[in-house]
């Protein structure tokens, strides 16, 4: 696909590193070592991860079962991170100074979440994939010594994965409060009668431990202590995963996105997570930084996609109506704005990355909202626009087919300009004739807004 | 501000007249008779009106009042259309026979108000402008003899103007059934405490009668039966004109859209329309056709607003970064764009037009608020690329001063493709190298969807 | 997934057939056969097809090989559909008169393609299915006696396949100037040489024949008569499908839109379609129509995502912040423009239907490229907005994830409300008091635009 | 036009005060001195300056000549910010030390240029207005001894105007190069001949000098070498203001944008800036920052309008529909999307001038377009909805004439609504059923993507 092979001595790394590209307004924040991590990381994001995401595919491709053969080319990776002390970057230092926390904040670990946002194995290879990266902040903030010892550990150094069930197939779940599966407390233990769904990384085979949100005091008149949340082995009897739904056509094996029921689950009643009624603080605890990774990540998938819009741009096999694509006003200008769009998105999230990690989420919601919601916006924009250079290469049927809109409008505007132009300038021209006429004949002076201003005096 | 003093002798009007620009579709419901005056108040349109325009604001300016003073060039346009037979034309044929209707269906009308609405004043100098439309529409199918003889033929006759006074300044009155202003029933009169605004057309002089929408019956339980509608002449004692209300930094004299206060103002008892409780069944009749007539001037202003854009695009001295305008591809775009939301609007208007004709407004509630929403937006986003094409000449200071978005954009897009492409390029052919040498290192064969498809047998 | 159980004895039809449902405008244009069987298509549609659609999918996912094995469900329904007498309507009256045309026009098949497009397979079960249709077409306009009876036949009888061969990898094939696959004449027959993809259809093992387009002349000074087209079939020796290409992660298996590469590939002499260099001519006629149609099929398509946006707002489990889902403004303001953008829509593409009718494709170019252009972005919007709001069960991971956007936003204003809103109303307050005692300090009073306007006089 | 008059003690200062509300990401870089004149600045407009401007909108309204009257208001202004030593805060430190800078960045100088763009005077009234500012870093960086002496102190002082004359009639002038007034050395003088317009300020009696921008050397090879720039006073023979140009029917009274041209105009060879030739590099210096400066008031004047909108939602006299305008959900959407695109934009434009401030505007060229681009864009964005909220009262005639887009759209809406919603669910319903009687009658089990997964196992 490259017509690049000339190319031989060109070095992979960008002129400026990750860490010079840093926006001036945020440099302050960010300390020596986190820069000199984020140039590593990004140097392993290009050389590494990204050409290893060619053979994840195809490995995914051949495999007789996408929902239970690992493609290997993870596992070589996941060992290669660890080597280089690429590793559980997320977790950061206001919190988690005891718990493994490799020291950096959430400004500095999302700017590399950003690099690894360019690869589709990166965050999973160096142990920072959701879900489980919210759940480790989850059991490291909230759990008990043996919960850590059993779910933590094993977690953190990668050998396990974990599911976040919260969202259900019946009700409104983006409200929480509409959350209906019920925990029943037993005398010995947690029942569970309920279902879930969009529950991310259920179809893995390594998924071990379910953090399970449900409803153990439905009556209670405060309706954000009704919810309690607990750690539910994966395995355990009752639970059946239905389904794996697909998005958009992909069904994100061996990942997966589950339907799930509980019917008559039970679990001892040291599973809860800090204790009844508090699971709805912790939601609130857990989705703050997880945005701000979300979002790093999509800023860095939509640098990816201006990259591929540029590449594409120089192309020279490629010149519609005889010149090639760079100097197509219109596509220069996708390019300008994918840039100014990009640009603008990061500051919002940076801003505010640092003001939960002056304080807490909590103190952040304004700004994380921001944005949660600006940035998948501008990422589905910028990606569209790359995926509409590409032409059919990356094609969207619809607006492709039979030629792009672009080319149709080219089309369209010419004809347009080159039909009516004579007969427009003759009339706009014949009109003003026709005016002064009119001024004559009624004997009036055409009269200028200020033109009783100052002649000159001197 | 022409640059076509050479061409002399090219005519004035367009290649393919109004009627031959009919959309095929609509062609079916226009009869001959319609197409003939069509092409007529284009040719007048095109040929005196519009010269006219540039007389009228050129008197406006210079007047000492603008509030009192009517430029001439309006009466003498006036008389020129009565010459030609232009008069009256949007009074339905279906509903008006013996009213004076010149006998056009609102679909015919339409298309004539398109033209109209490529010039300030030939709405007015045809006596097709509102809000007398409407209201001589309303006087036509609800009034008395007597309402007629007084009030409708001087309307009809281009006597006298009218106002419609339904807004009002404290209440959200785009829900009719918020309407506050009062009205009494008294032994031999009708009396009204209350103020109106927006009241379009109360700056005029000539504006004699008004038509007042009010509550005469407040507290019955059916809302929709608590407004009558009746009409008082202009300068009953009682009412006070305050101020004219001006639309972004436009008071529109001599026409004003005025603030009216409604102090114990007495009228006589058949001054109502129809009767009691009937005010917002009149209201429901008057603003369907009002609302084709309205888009389609609208789409008539667009129209000339795509003419000025091709214009300005053809103007050979503007040549940015080397190339004259109509080489720029955005640019092109935007006529391309133009042309397409222009008539796409035309449609719905035109669709809309033909079921009010074939039984009532009521009958095309759907089609009519369509056409509403639809018009206005794509009205405005085509004058603002005509106002963006033009740059300072017809400047929106915020997005030109300092040069326009488009020069902004074209620098930015250049120099992000031009500091990056070598380097993205070289980084895309290394990544591609680095995963051949990955693919061979784990033993693993590149996978191509569908591979396994047949080969050629023959 | 339904939620209407209860519904027992509710037809499945809408209370408006198609054919009464017919935009006025576009009436006069439709035969009373036209309705009759266009209202029989929509009843087919909603009642076997839509259903079958599940069959299908469900077949398709548990096949063991996607390429090959075709689900059965299509078999029993093109049976059904002849029986129905639901077969090629999308041959045009006007050209096909004697080729088996079941006698109805562009725009006529149009409102039919648009019932089509509701359901996946509603166009192949009736041999109405690209790229079959333009095929047909120009064998039927174009080829000979005998190449009718080898191709035309079997196509027509739903025997076989075909495909379109024009897009090729290495150039910008939106501009077909440039295409680059070799075709020289031989002394007994045509040599081929290049390669082409996104051929469409070409994975499916009934695809028996394929139109290759490819250039005979290529030094031609007129460029638009350097190509030919000829009639490969599509098991000939030398040509390799390579792999299926994937569009957003759907395969559409066992279509499939094929990589396909031509190595000395030898066909007969009487291969070519009319003649040597009239490729570009056969292409043009071949595309307009088909426009239409995909147009009326996304239209169909977007009616049906309008129709899931009203399922789910009716939802009765769904009450983000306690209320229905169709209390929520901003989804009534969706289905509002989903409506409004659908009919727009639809008028543009009926109306350039008449105009092919009248004529022909060329005599339409404006009117189809406004179709062309215009649905598929209406679609893509129409379609989005439902799958937002189906949230979780139509995900769009980034913009739905955590949450959609429009929870978001109405926290984030809701609260932005709630802490100014004292603060504004109190300083505006107080800024107004603090203007009239500047006004009061200067000796000044405040001034109102047209103030001096007439007072009332009787 | 308040509803808050019983609001009588609530303090005018926002509960966090300017200094306290600058982005955490943009603190490091305020002094502490910066801070308090922030503050300081922010209550001196929200206190004097917005109040001020009632009384200079009405002065100019009743003034006998709009362009040499001055309304009184502004000397009062000016006088009262030297008292409170709220004057020149636009000269940077690091470059004007020496020159009268108050001592702050182009980032200090933004934050507080934010507030003054709230207020219509409060930019003249602390000498803080364009074009003067750019015209005075002109004098000050590039200026000789005597050329400072004569017109900076003045302008310094706020004694006298200036004036910055680049853009010409008739030519594409967004590029400089292509500027056409010639500058002709003779012996003793230079000799101008040529004409500008938009030359903002020209109306204004009290500007008295123009730095004119014109062709020295007009066939130098290097197009950025032909242009030169000269100081010359406003009232030199040979000037003459045409006519001052208005901006959608705003003409900016009493400063004004002039056409005004130049024939045979002769000053001493001393007035030119620097020396021949430098024209484009002064030019470049002087555009950064103001386009700082520009986005800063623009975003201060979005904030306002935000304030506005809030204002308008707690009318609580205004309840279309039944309900208060902060139920409306589209209404609190857009409240978000301002909030959001307010904060966004703002970080651009710190990021951009901490830029300027490290070195020069050269060296953020990306920086400040990506801010010239999106800041006005985004202004007329939230300014267009605070204008579409408050309907009538800030009209916008063809968006709400006849009720506002948004009420038409939820009627549309909830008709479309109610009238399909039984149908629909019902149909969907019987499909359904059909659907799994044909997987029946086929012998076919519905396949679930994924449902061979785990089952509990515990």
């Amino acid at each position: 696909m490259s017509f690049a092979n000339h190319l031989e001595n060109v070095t992979i790394q960008p002129k400026i590193s990750a860490s010079q590209a840093i926006p001036p307004v945020a440099v302050p924040f960010v300390s020596e070592k986190a820069k000199k991590h984020l140039d590593l990381v990004e140097r392993w994001v290009n050389e590494e991860c990204i050409p290893a995401d060619t053979v994840y595919a195809s490995q995914l491709n051949t495999t007789t079962n996408r929902w239970t053969g690992h493609p290997s080319v993870l596992d070589h990776m996941k060992k290669r991170a660890k080597e280089l002390g690429i590793w559980n970057m997320f977790l950061p230092k206001n919190h988690f100074a005891n718990e493994g926390s490799p020291g950096f904040t959430n400004l500095e670990y999302g700017l590399m979440a950003e690099q690894l946002g360019k690869s589709r194995i990166a965050s999973e290879a160096c142990n920072c994939a959701a879900p489980d990266t919210g759940n480790m902040e989850v059991i490291a903030r909230y759990g008990t010594r043996a919960q850590k010892d059993q779910w933590l550990k094993p977690l953190l150094a990668g050998e396990i994965r974990s599911g976040f069930l919260m969202t259900e197939p019946d009700v409104a779940s983006s409200d929480g409060s509409n959350i209906q599966l019920r925990i029943e407390k037993k005398s010995d233990h947690w029942l569970l009668n309920g279902s879930k769904w969009w529950s991310s990384g259920a179809g893995d085979d390594r998924c071990k431990i379910f953090i399970v949100m449900g409803k153990t005091d439905p009556n209670n008149s405060n309706k954000f202590l009704q919810q309690s949340m607990l750690l539910v082995p994966a395995e355990t009897k009752g639970i059946t995963v239905h389904r794996m739904l697909s998005v958009y056509g992909y069904d994100d094996a061996p990942h997966g996105h589950g339907h799930i029921s509980f019917k008559d689950v039970k679990v001892p009643l040291d599973s809860i997570l800090v204790g009844e009624g508090k699971g709805n603080e912790i939601m609130q605890g857990r989705l703050g930084p997880g945005r701000i990774h979300h979002a790093m990540r999509s800023i860095g998938a939509a640098e990816v996609a201006l990259e591929w819009m540029i590449h594409r741009l120089n192309d020279e096999r490629k010149t519609p109506f005889g010149k090639p694509l760079r100097e197509h006003g219109v596509l220069i200008e996708w390019v300008a704005k994918s840039r100014m769009e990009i640009d603008a998105s990061r500051l919002v999230v940076l801003n505010a990355a640092i003001k939960i990690d002056q304080k807490d989420a909590k103190f952040a919601l304004r700004e994380i909202a921001e944005a949660k919601v600006l940035v998948p916006q501008m990422a589905l924009t910028v990606i569209d626009r790359a995926v509409q250079v590409h032409g059919a290469m990356g094609i969207r049927t619809l607006r492709i087919a039979d030629g792009p809109d672009e080319a149709h409008l080219q089309q369209l505007g010419k004809r347009e300009n080159k039909e009516r132009k004579d007969e427009i300038i003759a009339k706009f021209a014949r009109q003003t004739q026709t005016a002064e006429k009119l001024f004559k004949q009624m004997g009036l002076t055409p009269y200028l807004l200020g033109a009783e201003k100052f002649r000159s005096k001197l």
